[in-house]
């Protein structure tokens, strides 16, 4: 089959062996893969991946259990073990053994076909098309903040970063009711959340005027700071952006006005397809670009341009 | 009077004008006080702080409301507006306007009186010696992790670090119910915790396996990135020690780990009060040396003498 692959030096479309479908696993055809800053991370270096790029997709199951085969299906991306401590509380998605597609010890699935476990598959809802599908895994993330903290109907949110992820955790949170605010630097981009009545504004409009709940999303090594800054005293900062670099950070805000700071990763699929299923989360006015597999090197490209969302790698 | 000033050039004992009593204040005799770190970090600068040093006390109230006068008292630190939201919250500690006692725009209790509001008094329990009523405020502090997270039966929580803070907070949880393993550097401070029914290891015998709880009392600028490996996925880290230096922190971790950090400062004085009466937590082993007023500038400098805990400022 034909797969985009990193070696650590070239990012390639090559022809790659089959997935082979083995116990527990299915094999999926790939119908739409999406790009992830993480994906553009990872030929930077993060993780010293090699192999199959690509953690988000949607696609048609073609080998495993009788009851899976041809259902239409998304796929949760950490390859859990099942049988230690961590899996048996829930959190299969910190298994200290587990793969990750295509980010840790896993082929990914820009790709003609992927092998995931049966247990990480979800069945897509009829009337979510194949590009809203895609996005279940960063909505997942996004959703992942409800999970670590309780929003009220009365908590003021504050969203820093109008990258893909940043505009999927302000709909998430707008749709779980809080106030929200999105600060960004792309007034193309925080119209897509003004069309779905979140109040936006420009980061060099922006007053700065803190709030209880703020959710840093800048995918920078500066955002920490300004997030805490950001965060009134007593309040929560959920930390979204993985930066490779090592920013030089002064703690003593976080004592001194008693800040929370929430680490916030992957996602369960569940809430995301039914918000897709909805429509209380519109993720199809994201997508950027379209690149077919065979040419799939340049939708890493296309993603780093200015301005750009989502990049769909199809078939 | 007699008071502990410092001008930012020179620690000194000098004479100052009584403290006046206006309305919703009160002056209190101050009996004892303790050395906390950081007015060891004010003389070094921090919080830019001028005036009479010290916010540790127990003293006997002399003017106020009759209700208090003749009360032996301890007193909260914040002095807050009294009139915002945050403090129609109940945060006080968070008002934006507050002055601190010793810390930051009010005078302190290195001195033979000090004037508190009457809001921040609490009268010290019968049976609660002076020498354990001064330690109310840290232990207020130590208590203030429970304020925050949820300690259960079952939590397993590390304290890294021997210094005072470490020591109450071990014994803060040990008392909540939790397992508890202290780690420090100093045989003689850990085995104040070991008399306890405290587990404590050494530092450089720790194997570092992580817990789901873990408390950084370190005091150094490199404790924090010890205690998120120290962390385990989807732990709690309470990041207690204030350092002025700004050390370069590796987040990363913390999002792939959804580790929360929760920042920890003062707390309110009921619970520590009623443990100090009910000998819930011991205090008294931790008093090192103590110091008459007339010399309380030489107080400063043998707190920072290694293997010394809790230094107190007596009449």
């Amino acid at each position: 089959m034909r797969a985009l692959t990193w070696d650590g030096v070239r990012l390639q479309v090559a022809e790659r062996p089959d997935p082979v479908c083995s116990e527990g696993m299915a094999v999926v055809e790939v119908g739409v893969a999406g790009v992830c800053n993480t994906d553009v991370e990872i030929v930077r270096g993060y993780m010293n991946f090699r192999g199959v790029i690509g953690h988000e997709l949607v696609g048609t199951v073609r080998e495993g259990p009788s009851a899976w085969r041809g259902k239409r299906v998304v796929a949760e991306i950490n390859f859990a073990c099942g049988r230690c401590a961590v899996c048996a509380r829930g959190l299969g998605r910190h298994c200290a053994t587990r793969t990750v597609m295509g980010i840790l010890g896993a082929d990914g699935a820009m790709a003609e076909q992927v092998a995931v476990p049966v247990a990480n598959l979800h069945a897509v809802p009829d009337g979510v098309p194949d590009e809203a599908a895609v996005f279940a895994e960063p909505l997942a993330a996004a959703f992942e903040i409800l999970e670590q903290v309780h929003v009220r109907p009365r908590t003021r949110a504050l969203v820093l970063g109008d990258g893909k992820l940043g505009l999927l955790c302000a709909q998430v949170l707008h749709q779980a009711g809080a106030s929200v605010l999105a600060v960004g630097r792309h007034e193309d981009k925080l119209a897509l959340l003004r069309a779905r009545g979140i109040e936006t504004v420009l980061a060099s409009d922006w007053a700065g005027d803190p709030a209880e709940l703020v959710v840093e999303a800048t995918g920078s090594a500066e955002g920490f700071a300004a997030a805490v800054r950001a965060t009134l005293p007593r309040g929560t900062l959920i930390l979204k952006s993985t930066v490779a670099s090592r920013p030089e950070v002064d703690l003593a805000p976080l004592v001194v006005n008693e800040i929370t700071v929430v680490g916030s990763r992957c996602g369960s699929f569940e809430p995301a397809l039914r918000a897709l299923s909805s429509g209380s989360v519109e993720v199809l006015p994201l997508v950027s670009a379209r690149v077919p597999l065979d040419r799939a090197d340049e939708a890493l490209r296309v993603a780093q341009q200015p301005g750009v969302l989502k990049v769909l790698v199809t078939r």
